[in-house]
Formats: structure tokens, C-alpha cells, sequence
């Protein structure tokens, strides 16, 4: 196999690789030829290991470069991460299910059952948030995608919150339909701190001094993240182009799809070994009817549903924000949420489950089966309503056991599970716990479209014989699309729903609806789901802040910008450089002609002002001027001050620059870095 | 329905939207009131019109922005142009095969219609561009990508480079599998010039004085151009997002569906109205045994096909890039491609269609077949040699008719026609006429992969049972997608193969193999075929010249900056500005503080200076100043010199700025527009 590295930069030509090859071979000698240390015994072996570990870090360099292991190790992980997860959570839904059937005589002890396990499992997930790691709460897409555009959040990357993350979501799914809340979000983010990790490690294993900017291997772990819930590879890197960021860098595609490919391929050679199933699968096995998917005139009807999905989108957002609005702004229930975690979500819990009581009000809602139950049984090919000759309605009983088990009809079923589930949704989201909430809105999406299709199946069944063989499988794959399309404001949920599923025959359908039900969701400017979280959460994101405050448009650099900066003359002395190596940590160091006329030349790195004091101080020279030794390099692009925080953000994200420096007539005025402009937008955050 | 236009932009308030509207209402009336013309007779009539025309402008505008009426005509009337294209092309197909039967008891007359009727096409497609349009020929992608990174080419998109394309294109490809030839690039240009034509329509209605930049609807036309082809929406998406740019802007991913969905539908239910289908289907129905796709051991084989496509691939780029070298250096053939080249392509395609005549040795590489007919007869489902129960081998007669119609075994048909196409495919290449390269090489794949299925089957027919049941025809999807890639240097085809046949269940595979390929092909930083184009069409397009001139890396703007430019100093005088103004076609032009010093301050608009001149003018005073009336802007970015050549492009290409300047402390040393990017970029590759 040739080397895969140079399809990044393609910079790389053989004679410094072969350069960097002989250096490589000259640092394994170099390094196994290690002093004795008598406090460490075993030194031959352990030099030995060593020897071999650095040869094979060789070999494996000749292959590709090393960050195409750690993209492929990426995938695997969070495959695995995701295998195990499900595996427990079956294990712990099988659990609840058993003790709920073995105590079937008492109903009492029943509803205890029902109501105590998940407000339990709940109530441990938030205590875990709260004792152990407070960032892992919610569900991590806003968080990810401030990251990615650049701002360093490091509270949200560490092992801690990985390990909160991944026990707290076990605990949350583990409630089940319940509190009806999802994956996919805590996912991405427990993969991005994958990706954070693996890129530290493999930094460490290539031996380079300077850490490399690690963003190339968050964008392909958000994408990971996605496929992996659903072993779902396509509509898992279009998701996460989509959401992400508002540019998407094309050397990134093939990282993305080989890190997913991996992915897809360890989670279902898994399910596979597990003996879950015979081979390489989709997730839900649906088989629509393949001779006629659907009749062209059905196309208007899928209209109607992405119109419909789209304004029942438009109000689930609104309540979404009503919610958050009251959860920041009531006292009382602000500080509940801030000390009592635990509780709130024990009770809120118990107030949901006790609805969802398979006696009570759940009997209407299906409330028995799983999210993944319910999805299935959603997405049926089959019509629930089958007709009979003598025109008596008949119930496909494979399908809906669950849906008609209060013996009234499906369509009230599904019309009771809409109304109940729509506020009982946006009561879940106040829940401070790691949860995803697309794959509720997907479902909830699902039954739109089914009881649309159903409807129509059964007012056209005494008349036309046309209208009433339509597939109502279609319409719930169609609905489930646009729904959590509205709700995220993307266009990719159409594709995840054909790949779940593996029906592409629907697949312009599918998109046209979510095309429509965007339209809708997007009318006026509304903030999308993640928007809305993230002008609530006050995180520093630029394109979601604009939304809530669009006077941040027009705000210029020039006000902006914070305390006079550190900057070196031209003719610096040892003392100076010293002083400025002390009082700041930045990486880039402005210089300019001298301290009275502040022309910017360019900047020095950091490192070689290292270089330069080691220097003097060796040479014992204290003559010694900056510009003798240092290289002063050139800015990548300057601003004005006049210039927006608009431009400033677009050109520190695209130009790839760590450093912006403004001058005013070639005066320097200020930098802005990343921690500058997250300064900057949490503080304008909140003057407004 | 609501407004659709604020989610590309998202400022627009309401307040403003009412305003706009009031002013519509304005236009109207004022415009109904013209003058009577007596040289205009029905002037009633005509301001009739005309206020009809007006008001349903505005009841469009109240819908949604008129460029969502722009997205949604570009994929109607690009599929409408790819539907009569499709139709056509069957018709002249239809024509020949039926002159073939004719002639069936003379073998000359057979061999001469065989030979002559695409000599023909091809030479009139030759000639068409030759006379009318010399921007016409080949694929028109490598240009498409250079428009798209920023750099005007207006001769690539006229009306009658469309005209001269969608004839030519019809011609080559009613010359059949003989020159094998495709569709997609040429679609693609077709496209774009109609997504450039449509955007000055939208500009037109919107009354907009200033040209919007028409970027976006190109980036849609490409992907639109894609999916036109093959009814495919969401791979043709991804194809353009991966060829053409090195940066997708996130909020062209709605108009691309959106426009490609429209598209979709239209092709497709014009294939239902006309009578071909029956509903809306995927291109090629292939269908797949799904109970058991694949054994999860058979990933190791589809990796191994991977490897081998991408070898094969790297052979097929070296052949091109030796033939293109031919092309440009040998002088004869030079000369004989600059000026006859009817007769050249009459003289290539009459030898090629000699060697695939029937009853030489086009017996053995199912000669007969049609494009179409070749992939599906490769992607088939079943296995071509069936095992029977006394062990002989029986031909599966539906799909391999006529690959076995020699008589000779059809793993020698399959193994002649890769060796013969190979060399075929490259030699038709440097034909000069409007083709398309990635169904062929598509094609070539899908043989690749079959004849590997096929191999393995017949070796383990004997032995094992396992092994003898694979399906070939995952295989050669495999292929395909694998070849397609690693020589266009994408993934997307992989998904392209799973949307064409609808076979959901092999995506990972593809996906793999396709992977691997491109793993092989990008090693050693080779080029892929557009860029091996591009290079040797010395296009203006900085990612595929710096992989031919590494130097170009390294180059620093300040060697390139062109005669000293245009300025104004802040004080500058009418003349001064009338100046500039005659001289001067820029729309930015730079303002100085004095031509003794020239610290930059910003740039003034040209329209604004107009508008001085016209106060000066009514005011009758001399003596104003240029900063006195007009508004001084400041420069989005600066650069220095010392910057390189590359960041200078991907400031102008990422920032959406139209000029970039270059200053040195503060004074400025120069302009950079995509104009003067073009002409440095052809000077440098002129220079080396």
C-alpha cells in the first residue's frame, strides 16, 4: 500500500520524506541508548520494547500517515462505544420489562414499578452530571459546534465528562419511551472527545513538538459520531456538514468517510458476532412494497405532509423556546435546576411515567413498546386498517397488538400519543441529563405522517380503490424526515431515514417533504433547535448569537477590542523579549517598528523568543536586537478596525489564521485570537 | 407559505419587508403611467400587461425570494433538456441497430453502416464545434471548477456554447458504446450555463441595478447537472460539493437539494408521462437477492477489489496523462487537432468502431450493447455461469446473451474487454468534441469487479459452497464506484452506484472499496483526471496547477503584483477623480492618504464617485474634496507581500472578498482582484 498521507497537504515531496525517514531511524538509536536508571530495573527489556515500539511506529508511518490510524481508531471506538451501549441498554429495558410482567397481578405494585425504575435511572443520571462533571448535561451538538468553529472549550473535551457522558446516557436511555429521549446528540459528543483524545495521542506517538491544530479530527469525529448511533455512514457525514459549520473543508470528506466506513463496519461485524443477526444490515429491516413504491399523484400528498410536519415543527420550537425562556428567567425553578438536579428529574420523571402507565393514559400511547419498537412499528409497510370484504374494519394485527390495545382505533391512538408526546417532549428537554432529542422528534415525525396516510387510506377506502392501497409506511418514513428536519433546520434527516431504513425507492419523496417542512420552519428567521439552546446555554457561537441579537451585525472590531496588547520592537533587547516571554502566553507576538510609531511588521513566533534568550544567554552578548536572530513573519491578513466581528470571525475561521491583527493605517491597534473573540462574544452576550 | 428568501441571509426584519413592498406598489404605478409612443400602437393594452406582469412579481416576491424560483426552473428545465437529450439519443441509437438488421445478409454493407454512421456523428459533433464554439469540447468540468473557485471565463458560459454542447453531446452519444462515451461532464457545463443565464433572468426581475455575485446559483447548477443525468438527487449533490471547490458553503446545501429535488421529480415524471415507466424508479432496476447481501467475510474481497480498481485506475491515469502530453507536444497531431479536427475525429471513431465491429473482435466484447445495456447486463443480479447439478457450466441466458454470443467463455469476453476498452477509452479522449469520462470509466469498473465475482465463483464452484453463492453483481457496483473513484479522486461515485440501482444493501461495501481505490490513485500526490485536464488546458485554477508546479507553493505575492494601480488620494479633486473613473474599470478602488505618502485608507465605490462627479457637476463647485461626499469603506482583509500566492487565493476565494490589498506598513503596494489573480496565474504557468 502506497502513502496516504500526502492527499491532506499534498505537499509532502520523497526526498523530505526520506529525509524525515533517516531522522527517524537516527532518534530510535538515539533513544534506545538511554542512560541506566538503578531505580528502574529491567532496563534491557524495557529498552528492547521500546526499540520495537519505535520501529513499528516506523513501519506503520511507512504505510500512511499516523492520523489515518488515529481516524480509523476513531471509528472502531466509538463503534464499539456504541455496541456497548446498546448492549446495556437492552439489557437494562429487558430488566424493567421482566419485573413489570412478573408482578402482573398487583396493579399497585405495577405502577410502582413502571414509575420508580425510570425515575431512578433518571434521577442517577443527573446526579451523576451534577457530582461528577456539570458539563455533561444535554445534548452536546450546541457545545460541539462552538468547538468546531475554533473556540477552545476544553471543560467539554475531558475524560471525566466522557466517562459522565457515557454512564449518564445509559442511564437516560435505559428509561426508555418513557421520558422518550435519544442518542444521537450525546453521541457526537462523546465522539468528539474521542477524537480530542486520540488526536493528543497521536501528537504524542509522531513525536511533534507542537501540537496540531486538532480541528480536522473533530469535524470527522462529529461525523463518526452520527453514523455510528445508526451504523448509518452516509447520512451521518451529511448530518454533520450540515449542522456543523457554515463551511465544510472538501480534504475533509475522505477523512470523514473512511472514519465512518470503519465505523459502520465494527458495529455491524459486531451485531453480526453477538449473533444479533446473520449479517451486514440495516438497523430497522422495513420492506415497503417494491413493484409500486408510489403513484406520481402521491407526491402532492407528500407535499401536504412536509407542509404539515413543518408547521407542527414551527410550534414544537416555539414551545421548546417558551420553555427554556421560564427554565432561565423563574427564580424558583432556576435554582431547583442548579441545586437539586437529582430531584427535578426524579419527579418530572415520575410525573411523565405515571402518565405513560400502561393503565392509564398509556394504554392510548402505545406506551409499552421501546423507541425502537415504536419506530418499527411506525414505519410498517402494512396498513393497520386492513379492508375486509364485507367492509367491517380489521385490525393487521402483527403491527399495531400495541397500538389497538385499548381496544379503541389506531387513529385515536396515534392522535392521543401526538398531543400527549408534543408538550411531554419539551417537558423532557428541561431534564438535566445527557439526551439526544432527534430521535424523538424523528419518531414523533414518524406517527405525523402515518396518521396523515392512515386518514387517507381510510376516507378513500369506500370509494376509490386507487387512493386506498397507498403505503403508510411511506408517508411515516417521509413525516419522521421532515419533521426532525424542521426541528434542526437540516435537509440530511430525509437521507438518514432512507439509510435506516434501506428503502430508497422514497428517497425524493422523503426530501421533498423535509425541502418543505425547512421552508416552513425557517420562515422568519427562527432560531433552529440548536440555535434556540445555544442563545439559552450563552455559548460564544457566533451565526446562533447573530439570530437572538442582531445588532452584533453591525458591531465593529474597533470597540471591541480589550487591553492594550504585547508587542516587541524591531530593536528589542534581551530585557524586553524577556518581559514579554513572562507577561504573555500567545503564540504569535506582534512586532512593530518601535514603541512610537507602532508599524506592524509581522510577528514572531513564541518559540524562537525561546531560541533567542537561550542565545544571548549562551553567548553572554546583551547587545543583542530581535530582528538579528528572530524571523519576523508576515501577517496571514490584517484588519481595519471599522471592520465587522462578522468578518473578523469568518476570517479566523477560514483563513486558518490563529492570529488576526488589526491596524489602522499600518498602526497596530490589537489582536484577535480565539480567546480573544470568545471574550469578546460572551461579554457582548452579555451587555445585551 | 411563508418567506423563504431571510434563511439564506437571515437580516432581513420585517419592517423592512414592508417597506420593500410599499415601494413595489410605487413602481407599479409610476411605471403604468408611461408616455404614450406613437411608434407603439395598443398602448393600453401593452400597460396592462405590463401592471399584470408587475403584480405578479410581486405576489412571487411575497412567496419567497425570486431566487428560489431560479432554483426550482434550473432543475425543471435542466432535466427537461437531459429527458429530450435521453430521447433523442434513443431515437439515433434505435435508427442504426435498425439499419444494422436491415443489412443482415451483407456482411460490407453491415460493416459500413456500423463504422460510418458514428464517423459520421462524431465528425458533424467535431464540426459543430470547430465552427461554432471551440469552448465546447471535452468534459467541461475542469472549466466548471475554475469558475467556481471565482475566476470569470465568460466564453464558457454563452448561449451558443450551450446551443453548440447539447447538440454536439447528442451526437456523440448516438455514436454509442463504439466511442464510449458519457454524459455527465458536458451536463454539468450545460447546466452551470443555465444556472449563469438564469441568475442574469433573476437579476432582470428583481430590477436589481448591481450584479449579484452569481456564485451560488453555479455551485447549484453543478450539482444540479449531476443529478440531472441519472434522476439521482443526493449523490449528484455530493459529486459536485467533492469535485468542485475545496470549501462548501453550508447554506447552498438547502438550494442544491431543493433545486435538484425539482429536477428529480421532473425527470421522472416525464419518463411516467411518456410512457417509459410506470412510476418513479431508480435508473437501472437491478435487483438484488436481499435476504443475504453479503457474508460479512466477503468485506475482505470487496477490500481487495478496491486495491485492485485503484491500480488499474492509476494504469488509466498514467495512459491519459501520456496521451494528453502527446497531444499538446507532438506537433502534427497539434496542428492536426487545432485545425481538422472533423477529420480527425472521423478517422478515430471509424477505427475504433472497425475494431468493436461484430464480426471481428467485437464479438467478444458484447459490442452490441449500448451503454446502458452494458452496466446493466454487469450489475445483473444473478451469476453468469449457474452452476448446474452434473457439474458442466450453463450460461444464464438473460443477461449474458451477448457476452457469450462468440461462443467463447465469458470470463475471455470480459478480460478481452478490459484490455481492448483501456486503450480505447484513452485514444477516444483526445477526441476534440463534447463528451462526458466518468460513465465509461464507471462502466470499465463494473467489468473489473464482475470479472473478479465471476473468477471466484468458478473457483470455488467445485470446492466450496459458500464461496459460489456470492453475487457478482455487488461486485461489479463495487467496481464501479471503486474505478470511478480512484480516478476521479472522490467517494461520492460510491454512493452514485448504490442511488442508480436503488441497492441500499451494498453501500458500505462500495464504500470501502471505494475508499481503498482512492487510497491507491492519490499516493505519490498524482493528479486525478480533471486536474491532469486542467494542467494541460493550463486553466487558471491554483489547487490542480500547484500540483503540476509546486513552486507556485512558495511564490509570494509581492514578485506578482502587476504595474502600479490605481489610487485616490483623500483629498482628491474632480479631475482627479474623472480621472480614475475613465481610466479605471475596478468597482473598488483604493484611497491613500496622499501620493507622497500612500497609507491605505480604505476604498471608495465606484458608483458612489459617479455620484460625486454628477454633484460636482450640478453644484458647479471645483473645489470639493473626495472625503467630503464620499464614504470611505475599509478593506475587508489586507495582505503583505510576503504572503503567498495561496493565501492571497483563499482570502479571495473563502472571505467573499472582491479585492484584497496588498499593503507594507501600511502603504499600499497593490490590488488583487480575480482578474488580476487570473492573469497571474496564467503568467506563471506561461513562465514555467
Amino acid at each position: 500500500m502506497k502513502l496516504l498521507d500526502e492527499t491532506s497537504g499534498r505537499e509532502t515531496d520523497s526526498s523530505s520524506h526520506k529525509h524525515k525517514r533517516r531522522n527517524q531511524v537516527e532518534t530510535i538509536h538515539h533513544m534506545t541508548r538511554l542512560p541506566a536508571d538503578p531505580w528502574k530495573p529491567h532496563r534491557h527489556s524495557r529498552l528492547f520494547a521500546k526499540g520495537c515500539l519505535l520501529r513499528l511506529r516506523c513501519c506503520l508511518e511507512r504505510v500512511c500517515g499516523m492520523e489515518w490510524y488515529g481516524y480509523a481508531a476513531l471509528g472502531m471506538l466509538t463503534a464499539i462505544l456504541s455496541f456497548v451501549m446498546d448492549l446495556s441498554v437492552t439489557k437494562l429495558l429487558t430488566v424493567h420489562q421482566w419485573l413489570y410482567t412478573q408482578l402482573e397481578d398487583n396493579n399497585l405494585l405495577q405502577f410502582f414499578c413502571w414509575t420508580l425504575y425510570p425515575a431512578c435511572l433518571c434521577a442517577l443520571s443527573s446526579s451523576l452530571c451534577h457530582n461528577i462533571c456539570p458539563f455533561a448535561t444535554g445534548s452536546g451538538i450546541p457545545e460541539v459546534r462552538t468547538m468546531l468553529a475554533g473556540i477552545e472549550m476544553p471543560n467539554y473535551l475531558s475524560l471525566t465528562n466522557m466517562f459522565t457522558k457515557f454512564l449518564g446516557l445509559i442511564c437516560t436511555l435505559a428509561a426508555g419511551s418513557t421520558v422518550f429521549l435519544g442518542k444521537v446528540g450525546p453521541f457526537v459528543h462523546l465522539s468528539t472527545m474521542m477524537g480530542d483524545f486520540i488526536s493528543n495521542l497521536c501528537c504524542h506517538v509522531q513525536a511533534t513538538k507542537e501540537k496540531k491544530a486538532n480541528g480536522d479530527m473533530l469535524v470527522v469525529a462529529a461525523a463518526v459520531g452520527v453514523a455510528s448511533c445508526f451504523g448509518a455512514p452516509v447520512s451521518g457525514v451529511l448530518f454533520s456538514l450540515e449542522v456543523m459549520a457554515s463551511h465544510f473543508a472538501t480534504v475533509n470528506y475522505l477523512p470523514c468517510f473512511f472514519s465512518v466506513v470503519c465505523g459502520a463496519l465494527t458495529f455491524r461485524l459486531f451485531s453480526v458476532w453477538s449473533g444479533d443477526e446473520e449479517t451486514l444490515e440495516v438497523l430497522f429491516k422495513i420492506h415497503f412494497p417494491s413493484a409500486l413504491p408510489f403513484l406520481p399523484m402521491e407526491i402532492l400528498l407528500f407535499a401536504l405532509l412536509g407542509l404539515l410536519c413543518g408547521a407542527v415543527g414551527c410550534l414544537y420550537l416555539f414551545l421548546h423556546r417558551c420553555m427554556l425562556q421560564f427554565t432561565t428567567t423563574n427564580p424558583g425553578f432556576y435554582k431547583m435546576l442548579k441545586t437539586e438536579k437529582g430531584l427535578y428529574s426524579a419527579l418530572v420523571t415520575f410525573f411523565l411515567a405515571s402518565l405513560t402507565f400502561p393503565h392509564s393514559v398509556g394504554q392510548y400511547m402505545a406506551s409499552k413498546h421501546t423507541m425502537k419498537q415504536l419506530l418499527t412499528s411506525l414505519l410498517d409497510g402494512k396498513q393497520w386498517t386492513s379492508q375486509s370484504h364485507n367492509a367491517s374494519v380489521q385490525l393487521n394485527p402483527e403491527a399495531v397488538l400495541e397500538w389497538g390495545s385499548s381496544g379503541c382505533p389506531v387513529y385515536l391512538s396515534l392522535v392521543v400519543f401526538l398531543l400527549m408526546k408534543l408538550w411531554m417532549m419539551v417537558l423532557a428537554c428541561t431534564l438535566p441529563l445527557p439526551a439526544g432529542y432527534v430521535m424523538p422528534v424523528f419518531i414523533y415525525g414518524a406517527a405525523i405522517g402515518r396518521l396523515l396516510a392512515e386518514g387517507i387510506v381510510s376516507m378513500f377506502s369506500t370509494t376509490g380503490q386507487k387512493w386506498s392501497s397507498i403505503n403508510p409506511g411511506g408517508y411515516a418514513l417521509a413525516g419522521a424526515a421532515a419533521f426532525s428536519g424542521a426541528v434542526t433546520h437540516t435537509v440530511s434527516p430525509a437521507l438518514l431515514a432512507v439509510e435506516l431504513t434501506g428503502q430508497f425507492s422514497h428517497v425524493v419523496p422523503a426530501l421533498l417533504a423535509t425541502l418543505l417542512a425547512n421552508a416552513v420552519a425557517r420562515s422568519g428567521s427562527r432560531p433552529s433547535f440548536y440555535d434556540a439552546v445555544s442563545i439559552s446555554k450563552r455559548l460564544p457561537h457566533l451565526p446562533s448569537l447573530m439570530l437572538a441579537h442582531p445588532r452584533l451585525l453591525s458591531t465593529q472590531v474597533g470597540h471591541l477590542l480589550g487591553v492594550r496588547t504585547v508587542q516587541l520592537q524591531r530593536a528589542a533587547n534581551p530585557q524586553e523579549v524577556q518581559h514579554v516571554v513572562n507577561t504573555s502566553t500567545e503564540r504569535q507576538i506582534p512586532v512593530v517598528d518601535s514603541h512610537e510609531s507602532p508599524i506592524l511588521l509581522g510577528f514572531v513566533v513564541r518559540s524562537e523568543l525561546l531560541t533567542f534568550l537561550h542565545h544571548c544567554r549562551t553567548a553572554e552578548s546583551v547587545d543583542q536586537h530581535l530582528e538579528d536572530i528572530c524571523s519576523i513573519h508576515s501577517a496571514a491578513a490584517l484588519l481595519s478596525p471599522h471592520n465587522t466581528i462578522q468578518e473578523a470571525y469568518s476570517i479566523l475561521s477560514l483563513a486558518g489564521a490563529q492570529t488576526v491583527f488589526v491596524t489602522d493605517r499600518g498602526r497596530l491597534l490589537g489582536v484577535i485570537t480565539w480567546a480573544e473573540m470568545k471574550r469578546i462574544l460572551e461579554d457582548s452576550v452579555k451587555e445585551i
